[in-house]
Order: structure tokens, then C-alpha cells, then sequence
């Protein structure tokens, strides 16, 4: 395994440009002067279908070849992935088709479907991708997978490299952790253009799986799976997104539920916002004091995706 | 009584130029193709202190002799207004004291305090303006009202600038009305650049007063006020703003605090910005089809602010 070079996040800048938002890196002054420190919120909430995971998707399945293209891909998701490959599918032309579990939220299973994949409910998370290789073995489709791989990678880089373009040099940039996908491409970016900043991890305490991959030196799967922020309970850490990881990250954190739900409520209010559980880990770490950052210093949060509907919301708040 | 001018809001522009956000104007792809338009969302809810309300309230400070800034200035009101002119007045180094009702938001009055003005809770809503008086009277403070004011209308004009600048022409502007501040400056700004376009003004059915003013052809007050959407609840609709909305609003038009509901939801959920009800009142109008827009119509609705709190957000969930 090797890790990726800005020449393949230059390239897959190349593949999503036109198709998807370069989202806006805001100011974030009044939580910023709360903290002490001069913050940034990336708002890739903005981004098309609600978060980052168009950018790895397309970069994904523009590198296939016209016979796997013509052949359409699988993969599985509870969520975000599927939307984002849903749309990156529809841009590029190729037939998508995704398991998702019985219990996915129906609006998420909505938007898959409007953006015209198919989203084979089956079973639940263990169930995805026995299902998901069932159908690249009965109907010739190519396996996505959601997060660990090289391309996929590539594909998040494209916002670290927006970063390093829009915004001032940063002492921390805070980045949410599911299976490591987007962290694992914005720190390639990041640590390459500057080497100085520390780019932090932060994990739900629900859904540990980088943290113990980082200590053990090896991917491991999460002991259990009980967080508000469900588009970080992914199963287990990736290998490669691992590797980028060991890498590039400084350090990983863990945030309480009831921490990201009052770093989620803060950014609605303040920054008028709407966040998912998920996207708001990042500022929850600096909220609630899990990174000692010093007073004055530049800190950018990935703010990586908004889809959480009213009923959700109603049971949080 | 006369109208203001470009050459008005243009000065207005210089005023606030580098104080405050040109706020962005986003595409809103999913809602436009549901609803067959194509939709631009005027994000003003990401203007400094939440609301469009400073950009009239700097232009008026600004306006101020030497000799009224040095003594400071007056106003009332419950919400938006307080935390804009609060900020304003910083920015300018005015002192200011806002008339607050005792039972007003505890979050409004904080950021009203927070950006360094006083806040004086007092009464209920119709002891305010007589408390502001007495302050004009025995502390020679300059009364500012809070939408009646030419100079606070060319101030909210600079917004209608802004979308002349940065979107496409459109058919329709869809603008929420309180006391018509925001409405009388962007329709300014709209028809003197594009007389076909239609501007219409969104009142709620629990506030109604602009509507009526221009039936009678002068300004009424409402009959009641009960609204979720509070930053509309003006008690009467303006001399000033009354002229403007009779040379160049097009429609009135009403909807319910369901509907006001139904959109405010729909915004987060779909283009991830935390509007407060107010500010999808335009939306609302579009969304329940309180205005007859043809299909693929270029529509858009000004989001005018976006301060909720968690508490009011529950209530309404």
C-alpha cells in the first residue's frame, strides 16, 4: 500500500470540477472570540446531497474502466455515501446500485432514489456486504467500497486542498472520523502544504474503531456502535485510510453524545447552520476542551455534512 | 415624503462596505426542481448579528451629526433590530440604548448586550416607544427607528443590490414584511434595474398590516399580533416603507404559521441553513402557492434571518 500524492488529488480536482460545490470556508466570529481562538467552519454541509461524499464517489467511478462503467457498481451505506454516490453516478452516467439496511432513514432512501440509483433495502449493517458481493458475483457489478480506498481518498483531498487555498495557515484543523475516508485526504493535503499544523481526529466515544486501529497498528472494528452521530458508526477503521492516518493525523479524540449535540445546537445558532451529529464532532473536540489548543490559534472544523431531518431533530433537541 | 434613490443606496454601500457580509446567493436545485422554478435563496441569515437588520441600522447611525452620535441614540424592539443596531453602533463607535420588552428572548438580550449596547427591559410591547421618548427627552438621546426611516431603507436597499449583482434577472423576489423596511429597500433596488420583475411581499395571517395599509392607502396597524413569526409582528407598517411598497411591490400576499412552518423545515432539511420563521415567510408563499408563478420562473425568496434558539425550536418542532 502507498499513500496518495497531491498529483492524485490535483486529478481528482480535475474529475469533480463543474459537478460539485467548492464549499465556503466561513468565518465563525462570535464562537471563535467564545474559545479564544480565531475559527473557521469549512461548510461542506453545502456541499451536493448534504456532505462530502460525492467528492470520493466520482473520483471513484470516473477511474473505472468504460466496461465496469457500462456495467454499473454496488456498494452499501446507511446513509450519506449512498446519496453522494447516487449523485456522483447520475453525473458520470453509470448505473449505481446500493444496499442499505431495511431500517435507513426513508428520507435518505428517498434522496438515493431521486437521484436515480437503485437502493436495495436488505437486511441490517452485518447484512450490507455479503448482499453488496452477492450482486458483483450473480450480476457482474464493480464493489465501491464507502471509504477505503486510494481513489476515495483522493476524492476527500479535494477539500483539504480547498483549505489550503481558501483559507490562512491553520494551527488545528479538526476533522470527524467515521472509517477515516475524509480524514485520511485532508491531511494529506493539509500536512503537505504545511507541516506545522496538527490535524486531530474526533471520534464519537460510541464508535471507537481509529483510535484502537492507531494503537494496535492495524485496522480493528468497533466494539460496539451507539452514537447520535451515525454517519461516523462505521464498523471498522479502513486499511488505507489507516495508513494515511498513521501518516499524517497528530492525534484522535473522543466526543460524548450529549457534547456533539451542544456543539451541533451552537453552530445552528450562531452560525445559522444546519449540521448533522456528525459534522459537528469537530468543534465538540474544541468546545468541550479535547485538543489543548493554545489561546489565538487558527483552527479550522470540517463541518462535514447537514442531512438530519425534523424528526431527528425533535428527538435530540 | 419622496422616495430614496440608487444614488441613496449606493452611499448606503459605502457605508457599510467592509463592515458587514455581502451575503451569499445560493441555488436551491432540490426545492426549485420540486417546485418547477429555478430557485436562488438570498442567505442573508449569514449577515453579522443574524439578520439584515444592521445594514439599515449603519447607514442610519452613520447619517448622525457629530454632536448626536457623541450623545448616543434610542430605539425599541424585541428581537432582530436590538442585536442589529447594537452591532452598528459599535462598529461606529455610537453609544446605543435599546428599549427591550421584559419578556423578550433572553439569547436577544444577551446578543444585544454583547455587542456593548444597553439594553433596558421594560414593559411589554406597546410601553416601549413611550419609554424610548422619555429617554429622548431627558437624556438627549437620537431617536432611530427601527424600519421607518429613509436612511434604514437605503440601508436594506444595498441588499437588493446585491442580488442585482449576483443572480440571474428574476421573475419574481419573494420578500417577508414586517413593518416594510427590508421589502421598500429591496424593491428598490429590483424594479429600478428590472421593472418587469414582480416583487411581492409575505406577510403572516397573525400580523397582518401592510396589506391592509395599502388596501386603505395609508399605514394601519395590525388587528392582533400572533405569529411564530415574531420578526414579522410589527405592530404598523410604516409611513416611509408604505410609499415604497405602493410604487413598487407588486403583491402582497399571506400565509400561516403552518406554512411558515412547513418552509422553515423544508430550508434546513434540504439547503442546510437555519432560517428562523421570519425569514421563510417569502418561501412559504412560493411553497403553498400564494403566488401564481408560472413554471421555470427564476424566483427568489430573501432569507432575512436566522435567529432561533434551541428552546423556540423545540417549541415549533
Amino acid at each position: 500500500m502507498t499513500l496518495i500524492t497531491l498529483d492524485d488529488i490535483q486529478q481528482a480536482r480535475q474529475v469533480i470540477a463543474g459537478k460539485l460545490h467548492r464549499t465556503p470556508l466561513v468565518t465563525a466570529t462570535v464562537l471563535g472570540e467564545m474559545l479564544g481562538v480565531k475559527l473557521l467552519f469549512k461548510a461542506e454541509l453545502l456541499q451536493k446531497t448534504g456532505s462530502y461524499k460525492p467528492r470520493g464517489a466520482m473520483n471513484k467511478l470516473n477511474s473505472l474502466s468504460a466496461a465496469e462503467k457500462a456495467n454499473g457498481v454496488v456498494s452499501m451505506s446507511a446513509g450519506n455515501f449512498a446519496a453522494g454516490l447516487a449523485y456522483a453516478a447520475a453525473q458520470l452516467g453509470v448505473k449505481a446500485t446500493i444496499v442499505m439496511p431495511e431500517a435507513a432513514v426513508k428520507a435518505k432512501v428517498a434522496a438515493t432514489r431521486g437521484y436515480g440509483a437503485t437502493a436495495l433495502l436488505h437486511g441490517a449493517g452485518k447484512d450490507l456486504m455479503p448482499k453488496a458481493m452477492e450482486l458483483v458475483e450473480t450480476e457482474g457489478l464493480t464493489f465501491v467500497h464507502p471509504f477505503d480506498d486510494p481513489m476515495v481518498v483522493a476524492g476527500t483531498g479535494t477539500l483539504g486542498m480547498e483549505l489550503v487555498e481558501d483559507g490562512p495557515e491553520p494551527d488545528y484543523v479538526l476533522v470527524p472520523v467515521g472509517g477515516g475516508g475524509l480524514i485520511a485526504g485532508v491531511s494529506t493535503a493539509i500536512k503537505l502544504h504545511y507541516p506545522k499544523a496538527k490535524v486531530i481526529g474526533v471520534e464519537p466515544t460510541g464508535a471507537v474503531k481509529m483510535l484502537t486501529s492507531v494503537q494496535q497498528h492495524k485496522p480493528v472494528a468497533a466494539e460496539y456502535l451507539s452514537t447520535i452521530a451515525d454517519g461516523l458508526a462505521a464498523p471498522f477503521a479502513g486499511k488505507h485510510t489507516l495508513e494515511h492516518v498513521e501518516a499524517y493525523v497528530d492525534d484522535i479524540v473522543l466526543v460524548t453524545d450529549d457534547e456533539i449535540k451542544d456543539a451541533m445546537l451552537l453552530i445552528m445558532e450562531r452560525s445559522k447552520l444546519f449540521v448533522e451529529p456528525s459534522g459537528a464532532a469537530g468543534f465538540a473536540a474544541l468546545l468541550h476542551g479535547k485538543v489543548g489548543v493554545p489561546a489565538g490559534s487558527t483552527v479550522i472544523c470540517v463541518l462535514s455534512g447537514g442531512n438530519i431531518d425534523r424528526e431527528r431533530l425533535k428527538a435530540i433537541l
